[in-house]
C-alpha cells in the first residue's frame, strides 16, 4: 500500500546481524525472556565455510544454555599440535609434537566445526528458549537497518525507548544469499553439498509482508554484530584503529589426498624458503589449509589485489611448502583469502544503549582459531548485562563493563595475534646468526604461551562492580572506570587459590548428595540469568562448621539479607540468586534433608517437594573416579568459604562465611534492590 | 471408491506394532537400507508413562545407531541402589548402599526415561537413515492387520514373497489413543502435560487416503512386534507358557512430597508387616513407585480385580510401607497395577518367515528394569539377520539362530524374574529361625547376582554358525540346532581372555593413530550391517610382528579371501567386512602410513583420500588417562590375534593371525560368496 506510513514498533533489544556474535546475543535474551527482534540483511543462513574453531571456553558457553553436547558431538577434536620445519640439510621433518590444549585446564579440547552447524544449534536453542520464556522470536532475514537515532535526553530514563531506527525490508532478490550469486562452481555447489537436513527450513525465508517496505522501530537498546564493515559502527562513527600487515593467505577447505603424515593434526608448516602453511583437521574428512601466498603482493595502497587468487594458485603454494609430500585433492567445498591486520575499535559502546561486537569492533588473522570465540564471547559478556538493565534487576552502570572487559581483551588478542602472525608468516632462521629469519624456538615458545590464551580460559577481567578484586579498574580493564561507587568490597583470594577473581569458574567433578550422580560442577551454572552463591560447606559433620552453616543460612533468610533484598517476595527463593553447595564430608554419612538447613535444599513452589540437585559433595564416585574439588579450587576442607559467580560463570567475590558484609556489598554494587 | 478391489502391493519386511521392539526392528532396517514398513493400531505415539528403565546394553546399542548421547543427556542416571528393611525392633532402616551399575562393565549406567522419548529418538534415527539410505519410511499408525498367510511352496525361495497379509486402515475415530479416552483425568492430563516440543507432530495422524478401508500387502518377511495379547502369535497358533502369581503390584508415576532420605536412590523397601515398594528416580523429579498392594487378591479364576485399584489405593499403601516417613503429592503424571506373571513363548519363529518379538514372547514383572530392554534386544538381535536374508548378504539359515538365542535369553530372564520377584514380594524375616519370611540377606545376594544380569551385559550366546565356540548348540541355545554346516570352526578364547566368544564386545580407550583422539572403542562398532574384524596387530615396530601383519594383509587382499569372497569388486574394500586394527607401538613412533598395510588404512572411492579413522593404539592420552586396551581385552601386547565381531557387536570368532582358515570357515558359514 504505497502512500501509507511506515508501520512503527518498539522492541526491548535489536540484534543487528546474525553471525555468531548476535546469535549468542540473542541466545541471551532468549534465555531471560526479553523482548527481542534480531535481524540481517542476507537471505538464509550460512551453509559453509567461514570461521570455524571453537575454543574450550566457547564449548563450555554452548554447554552453559544446554548445547555443548551438539557442538561437541559434530566436530573434530584437536588434540595434538604438530611442527614441521626444515632441517639444517633444508629437509622438512617433524620438529616437535605437543598436546594441542593444555591437559587440565577444561573438560573440552580445542575442536573445529563450521559455522554452519553453529548457526544450527543457535538458531535451535533460541526457537525452544525464548518460546519457553514467553518472548518467542527468530532471525528475521533479508532486512537491513537504514537509519538510526539517539535520543540524549532519555538516555538514562531505564523505562524509555531512547533508539530510534529505521528498517528496511528487502525484496527476495535483494536478500538472496551471496554463496550462491558468487559465480564460483566451487562455492555454489558447496551451497547445497554442506546442507544438514535441518537447515532445509531456512533455504525459504520466511515472509514478513513487509518485503520491499520500510518500518521504524524503538528500541531500548541496540547490539550490532554486523561485521568487520559494520553499518552501526559507521553510524556512531567510531573507529578500527591498526595497521594491514604484507602477509596475505588463502584458505581451502578440501578432502585431501596426500602423503602428508600429519594431515589429521593441528600442524605448522614451515618450509626453507617457500612460506609456510597451517593445517586444521575438520569434521567429515575436511581439512582447511591457511596457506602464505608469497607470491601475491599488496600494492602501493597497501591492498592486495585478490583477483590474482584462487583455489589452483592456493594449491600450488600448498604444495611448494609441504614438498617433496604431496597434496592434490578433488573436493573443495570452500575457499578464501584475505590480508592479515590487526585493528580494535576505539569505542565498544554508544552512552551504554548502542553496543558494537564482535568483527565490527576487532580484526586479526584467523590462523589462531580466534575470531569467531572472542566475537560470541563479547556478546556472551555483554547480553546478560543487558537483560538485567532491560528487566531493571541491575543499575545501568554494570553496562560499562562491557568496553572496560572486553576491548582489554580485544587489545590484548591483537598484540598476540600480531606477534604470532610475525613469527608464522617468516622465514625460518638459518642457524643462530640469521637474525632475519624467525627461530623455531621462539615460534614454539610463543605458542606454548598462546595456548592457554588460545583456550579462552586466559581471560581475566579487572575490578569493577562485578569483580571485587584487588587493584585499580581503569588500569585493569581499557580505561573506563567502572569501579563500584561504594567502591570497598575486596576478595579473600586466598580462600580459594584455584578459582581467580576475574576468571572462570573452572569445572571439576562433584557428587550430587541425594542420588550420587557424579557431575563436572560447572554443568550446574547454567546461563539463565542468574547469580550464584557456591557455599563452599566444608565438613558439616563437625559441629562447630555446622553452626558456622547454620548461621550463614540464617542471615541469608534474614530480613533485608542480600538474598532477600533483590528476591521478589512471591518468586522462588533462588529466582535472582541461586546457593549451590559443595561440602566435604563423606557422602554417605550425610543425609540431605537433616545435615543441611532447608535453605540450600529449599521447597518448591507448586507442592513439588524439596530441591534435590543444589547439594554436591567432593567424594569419591562409583564409576568415576574422585573430582578433588577442594584440592583443586584450593578450598579448606574444613571451613569453606563463600564464592560469588556472575551469570556469565565468572568468579565475582569470595569471602568466609562470616563476611556476609562483603556479600551484601557485592551484590549491592551489580543488583538492584526490589520495589515492595 | 466402494466397490474397487483393495490396493496390492509388496515390501521386504513388514513390522507389527511400533514400540519399542518394533521400532529398534525398523532401526536396523533403516540402517541397512530395506525396504520395510512399520504399522501400528494406534494413532499416535505414546506420550507418557509405560516401560523407562534403560540397561546399559541398551544404551550402547543406541549409541551404535547414533543416538545413546539423547537418552544420555535425558534420561536419570541411577548410581545408588539402597536396601531399607526393618530393624530388629520393627523401625525402617537403610540397611546397605552399593552401587547400581557394577562399576567397569560399561560406559554407561542403568537409567530411567520414559518410553515416548525413546520412541522419539527411534522415529528420528529411522527417518534420518532411511531417507539417507534410499528407502525412506516411517510408521503408519491407525493401520491394523486382519489376515496373514504364509504359502509353504515358496518358503526356501529367497526371492519370493510367500506372506500374504490383510491390512486394514482404521477411521480417525477407531485410531483415537486409549489414553485421551480412559476417563482418567490424571492420564488425560498426563497426555498434554508430557508432550515434548519435537512430539507435536504426531499429535496429527498422517492421512493415508485409504481410511476405513482394507489394503492387500505381500511381503517376504514379517515381524510381529505387537504386544502380550499379540496378534501375531494368536495367528501362528503360538503359545505363552507360564502362570500368574498371587502378588499384585500397584505403580505410580508422582512428582514426590516426602522426607524419606532416599527418594533419589534407587531403593527397595521391605517393611516389617505391610509389604514392599521399589523407588525408581527418574527424570523431571518424578519418581516411580512400584508397591505392594496386599488388600488387593485375585478371585478364583486367578485374575485380580482391577477396579479396586486407584492412585488412592497405591498411595496408602506406600505410606503404610514408608511409614514412619511421609509421603503425599500433587502431580501424578501416570498409574497402573499389574500382577507378575512370568511366561515364554513356545516358538519365537514359523519358518523363518514369520518372527515375533518382545512382550509377544515373553512377560514378566517390570521392577528389575528389564522388560524393554529384553523386547529391543530381541529384534536388535534380528533385525540385521532379516536385513543380510533380504540382500541375500547371507544365508537363511542365519535365521534360525534367533530363536536359538532370544529364547534362551527370555528363558533365563523368567528364571531370574521369578527367584527376584518372590524374594521382594514376601515378608522379611524377623530372624533366622523364621522359615516363612524373607532372608534379607539372601534378597541382597539375588540382586548382587543379579546386577549384571539387569545391565544385560550378561548375556552369552550359545554355539552356531554365528558364534564359533566349544560345546553343542541345543544345549547352548534354547534347543534348536543352529551348528555350523561344516561345523568346525572353534575359537581360541585364549588369545583374549576379556572377549568372551558369545558375548557383547566391551569397550575400552584407544587413540585414533593418526590425530590421537581418544575414543571408547565401542564407538566404532556401528550397527550399520556390516561385520567387523578388529585386528590386534600387537607391537608392529617389532619386525617379525610387522611381517606377521603384512603376511595377513596379503592374504586378506589374495583372490578369494575370506574378505574377497563376500565383497563385490566395484564396492569399497569395507562393505560388507571392515578391518579396524588395534596396535601397542608407541603411538608416537608410528606413522600411519608407512608402518601400518595400505589395507589397514584403504584409499577411499571417489579420491578421498587414506582412511584415517580404522587405525587405533592402545597408548596414553592427552587429557584422558590409559584405557589398556590389550590388558582389559586380555590381548598379547606383542603378537595380537584377530577378532571377528557380528554386525550387533558380539564377538563370533578370535583366532591367530596365521588361523585364515578359522576366519575363511567362519565366514562361510555367515556370509554368502558375491554372484559374479
Amino acid at each position: 500500500m504505497p502512500g501509507v506510513n511506515p508501520p512503527e514498533s518498539k522492541i526491548d533489544v535489536l540484534i543487528i546481524g546474525a553471525g555468531p556474535a548476535g546469535m549468542m546475543c540473542a541466545t541471551w535474551m532468549a534465555h531471560c525472556g526479553i523482548a527481542t527482534r534480531i535481524i540481517d540483511k542476507r537471505g538464509t543462513k550460512i551453509f559453509n565455510g567461514q570461521a570455524d574453531g571453537l575454543q574450550c571456553r566457547s564449548l563450555e558457553i554452548f554447554e552453559s544454555f544446554g548445547f555443548g553436547d551438539r557442538a561437541w558431538k559434530e566436530a573434530n577434536h584437536l588434540l595434538e599440535f604438530s611442527m614441521w620445519n626444515p632441517s639444517p640439510d633444508g629437509k622438512l621433518r617433524r620438529d616437535d609434537r605437543m598436546p594441542d590444549t593444555p591437559p587440565g585446564i577444561s573438560r573440552y579440547t580445542e575442536s573445529v566445526l563450521h559455522q554452519g552447524r553453529i548457526e544450527r544449534f543457535f538458531l535451535d536453542n533460541i526457537a525452544k528458549y525464548s518460546v519457553a520464556n514467553g518472548n518467542p522470536f527468530t532471525v528475521e532475514r533479508g532486512v537491513l537497518p537504514i537509519d538510526i537515532h539517539l535520543d540524549d535526553a532519555t538516555v538514562d530514563d531505564p523505562d524509555a525507548y531512547p533508539i530510534t531506527l529505521t528498517l528496511r525490508h528487502l525484496t527476495d532478490d535483494e536478500a538472496a544469499p551471496e554463496q550462491s550469486q558468487s559465480g564460483s562452481g566451487v562455492s555454489d555447489g558447496l551451497f547445497r553439498s554442506n546442507l544438514a537436513p535441518d537447515d532445509t527450513d531456512d533455504l525459504s525465508r520466511k515472509t514478513s509482508g513487509l518485503e520491499g517496505r520500510e518500518e521504524t522501530l524503538r528500541a531500548k537498546y541496540v547490539i550490532g554484530c554486523d561485521g568487520a564493515h559494520s553499518w552501526t559502527r559507521k553510524q556512531l562513527g567510531f573507529q578500527l584503529e591498526g595497521e594491514p600487515t604484507d602477509y596475505i593467505w588463502g584458505v581451502l577447505d578440501i578432502i585431501p589426498v596426500t602423503n602428508f603424515p600429519d594431515i589429521r593434526n593441528r600442524t605448522s608448516v614451515h618450509s626453507e624458503s617457500s612460506g609456510s602453511l597451517m593445517v586444521i583437521p575438520r569434521e567429515a574428512g575436511l581439512v582447511r589449509l591457511y596457506v602464505q601466498l608469497q607470491e601475491v603482493k599488496p600494492d602501493a595502497s597497501g591492498r592486495a589485489d585478490r583477483s590474482q587468487i584462487t583455489p589452483a594458485v592456493i594449491l600450488a603454494a600448498a604444495q611448494r611448502v609441504l614438498a617433496p609430500y604431496t597434496l592434490t585433492y578433488k573436493h573443495c567445498h570452500w575457499w578464501t583469502a584475505y590480508q592479515i591486520g590487526q585493528r580494535v575499535g576505539t569505542d565498544f559502546a554508544s552512552r551504554e544503549r548502542i553496543f558494537i561486537a564482535g568483527d565490527a569492533v576487532h580484526t586479526h588473522s584467523p590462523k589462531a582459531g580466534q575470531g569467531m570465540n572472542v566475537s560470541m564471547q563479547d556478546t556472551y559478556n555483554l547480553g546478560w548485562k543487558v537483560a538485567h538493565a532491560v528487566t531493571k534487576r541491575a543499575p545501568r552502570s554494570i553496562l560499562k563493563t562491557y568496553q572496560s572487559e572486553r576491548r582489554r581483551v580485544a587489545q590484548d588478542l591483537i598484540a598476540f595475534d600480531h606477534k604470532f602472525s610475525r613469527l608464522f608468516s617468516g622465514r625460518p632462521a638459518k642457524d643462530a646468526a640469521d637474525e632475519a629469519g624467525v627461530s623455531m624456538e621462539e615460534f614454539k615458545k610463543v605458542f606454548l604461551q598462546g595456548a592457554m590464551f588460545a583456550s579462552g580460559l586466559s581471560v581475566n577481567y579487572g575490578r569493577s562492580m562485578l569483580v571485587a578484586k584487588e587493584g585499580n579498574s581503569k588500569d585493569q580493564g581499557d580505561g573506563t572506570d567502572v569501579d563500584a561507587v561504594g567502591g570497598k568490597v575486596v576478595s579473600k583470594q586466598q580462600l580459594a587459590t584455584g578459582l581467580p577473581v576475574g576468571m572462570r569458574f573452572p569445572s571439576f567433578q562433584v557428587l550430587n548428595q541425594a542420588g550420587a550422580r557424579p557431575w563436572p560442577f560447572q554443568q550446574w551454572l547454567k546461563s539463565d540469568g542468574r547469580y550464584r552463591v557456591v557455599l563452599f560447606a566444608g565438613n558439616v559433620k563437625h559441629s562447630a562448621q555446622r553452626d558456622r552453616v547454620d548461621r550463614w543460612c540464617e542471615h541469608a533468610e534474614g530480613e533485608g539479607s542480600w538474598l532477600k533484598r533483590c528476591t521478589p517476595p512471591s518468586a522462588p527463593i533462588d529466582a535472582v540468586i541461586e546457593i549451590l553447595t559443595i561440602h566435604s564430608a563423606p557422602r554417605t554419612e550425610c543425609e540431605l534433608l537433616t545435615d543441611f538447613p532447608d535453605l540450600l535444599h529449599p521447597l518448591q513452589q507448586d507442592d513439588k517437594g524439596w530441591s534435590y540437585d543444589k547439594v554436591f559433595v567432593d567424594d569419591m564416585s562409583y564409576h568415576e573416579g574422585h573430582g578433588e574439588a577442594y584440592k583443586n579450587y584450593g578450598v579448606d576442607p574444613v571451613r569453606g568459604c563463600v564464592v560469588a559467580v556472575r551469570p556469565d560463570g565468572y568468579t565475582g567475590y569470595i569471602g568466609e562465611l562470616e563476611d556476609v558484609d562483603g556479600l551484601t556489598n557485592y551484590f549491592a554494587g551489580c543488583l538492584l534492590a526490589i520495589s515492595r
